[in-house]
């Protein structure tokens, strides 16, 4: 099997995990199987027990792909602004049963699996490292104090809307995003983190 | 099977709900089955699933038990006293094995069961409510402005902490605690809420 870009093996990796996400979609975690991920994807399901071996590396390897797909912050010109569209990407996301199958995916593959649970912190990790430029700029046009702890801030601003989807089993929508967004921005212009 | 409290069937549903805290506690959700349960509080399995039918069925029942344990909110004097000890809580819940538990195992059965996630829905709701005192009293000593969301103050405070063990995959201490109450009574006290 070759690993050159583009090859066969990356072929394959892209059809097996674009059939994660399809059964995700469709089916959702708990119905996960390589079995149906192999048929779906056309592959024969001996290669993928080979190279993943199970649902929760399948999982984790499509979150993988997930995080080194460019996402560009919102750069809308005002960090109150930046913080909205950030918390509205994210209530969209759980909105959309195709993209909201994603982050749940990832929380239930993780409670099973540490390769899950490790390759969900990667994901997250990204996104706070890519969205930390909110907070700079913010900081550059005087909107944030110096110092603001940057991370914290992209924490706060979608804290509150995982914590319904989650947690609380709430509903969320555009205000629960401006709230959540409007919460952070208090916090961080209060000198809290 | 009699349904009086401290009957026969109130000792056998305490005797099955211990159980599945004491299985969550040391397999986790993910190895939880209804014949380890009934095994462990010495009941025969065919009653444990005449009576709740599924593993997820079990949880929820644990949670609504749960539900219904008085729990009084925290009341140290002071509002920001009060909500960085309800914040601590959650941070020590998820630091003892056995407390972390059951909010790792109503998650992951709330994303497979419909009536679990119905369970952890009221659960959550009772705590929201018990926890709104909070914010009443912090508007009575003239802490926090009138007309203050009671409920989002307690979610804007825990939701931080459940970000991060949740989502982020990122540890928890005494010090996230802190900054999650502080940021929630500074988005208060701005009025966002």
């Amino acid at each position: 099997m070759t690993t050159r870009p583009g090859g066969r093996s990356a072929r394959v990796r892209d059809a097996v995990l674009d059939a994660v996400h399809a059964e995700l979609t469709e089916r959702g975690y708990p119905r996960l199987t390589v079995e149906n991920v192999a048929d779906r994807a056309g592959v024969h399901k001996t290669t993928v027990y080979r190279r993943w071996g199970s649902v929760d590396v399948l999982v984790a390897d499509a979150l993988d792909r997930g995080r080194d797909v460019d996402w560009p912050a919102p750069d809308t010109g005002a960090v109150e602004g930046d913080l909205i569209a950030l918390a509205t990407e994210v209530v969209d996301a759980f909105a959309d049963p195709e993209t909201r199958a994603v982050p749940i995916g990832l929380v239930a593959a993780a409670l099973h699996s540490d390769r899950a649970a490790e390759a969900k912190r990667a994901y997250y990790d990204a996104r706070h490292e890519a969205a930390a430029a909110i907070a700079a700029r913010g900081v550059e046009r005087g909107e944030l104090p110096p110092g603001v702890d940057a991370r914290e801030l992209v924490r706060q601003t979608c804290a509150p809307i995982f914590y319904r989807v989650f947690v609380s089993g709430e509903p969320v929508d555009r205000a629960t995003a401006e709230r959540a967004a409007r919460a952070a921005l208090a916090a961080a212009r209060a000198g809290v983190f």
